[in-house]
């Protein structure tokens, strides 16, 4: 594969640490890599997530939530570079400096924002992918939730 | 395995549509997931991200930011949960209305402070994990960072 100048890479093993399952597809107006946005804007157009109908009941509470997280696979990008030129300019940064699709473990994450659920689709705004992307997780925002479970020790500690 | 009273799950074939490589593991003072926090704090213990020696180079430059986004792997989660019971009290809610580690692909997300970075170690805080918990990946965090690359199109597409 190509690399820009002073781009670097690893040799790797093929991965095996852990296996995914795909769990819905991401529809957007965006068919290449080259036409979607750098970054989701949550005034952005309306994309669709389709879920898997095994998987339609676990939705169930989550349109209480106006942000919604999502995972999904970038799953053209390459998995080996260690050192990226965002500008093909000669100069680079660390992959994990960068919000590249490029990296070793290809997850996207974005925040979105929830218009409405039916029939186990999710309309949203504010992502970035390529139509088709396969879905990994959805949570409801990080920020928005509150834990539902009883308080464990490690809730209370500080440094 | 145990269900707890209502609680729905799926028969599922494994997992096989992607696969993960670890690139790290993450060290905190949990060593169970009792003792774990429901969710981290941004004040809570310090704990070191600890990354694997061939990517040590990618971190070049993310000391600049003050908040990492750290994806990980919940090893020890079922992944077949539709409806969960957080309070075993028989009311149960769809596991995508929750942040529960069990989920059909269990990867963590927190947005944690970062302290300092030295030898491939990350010091920071706010993670929520148990200790040994596997590393899938590190970005600075979306609210701070700006994309480096030119624009693209759909950068100023909205609704």
């Amino acid at each position: 594969m190509d690399l820009r100048e002073n781009e670097q890479f690893v040799q790797l093993a093929p991965a095996s640490d852990a296996a995914l399952r795909f769990i819905g597809r991401i529809r957007t107006p965006w068919t290449t890599r080259e036409d979607c946005p750098r970054q989701g804007r949550i005034d952005g157009p309306e994309c669709r997530i389709e879920l898997d109908h095994d998987w339609h009941d676990a939705l169930d509470g989550l349109e209480a939530y106006q942000t919604v997280e999502v995972l999904y696979w970038l799953d053209q990008s390459r998995r080996d570079l260690i050192r990226q030129s965002p500008r093909s300019d000669g100069k680079t940064v660390g992959t994990f400096a960068l919000r590249s699709p490029a990296r070793p473990n290809p997850i996207g994450t974005s925040s979105v924002r929830l218009l409405r659920i039916a029939d186990g689709v999710l309309h949203v705004q504010g992502l970035d992918c390529v139509d088709g992307t396969p879905l990994i997780d959805l949570k409801p925002d990080r920020c928005a939730f509150t834990p539902k479970a009883p308080e464990q020790p490690g809730d209370s500690q500080t440094a």
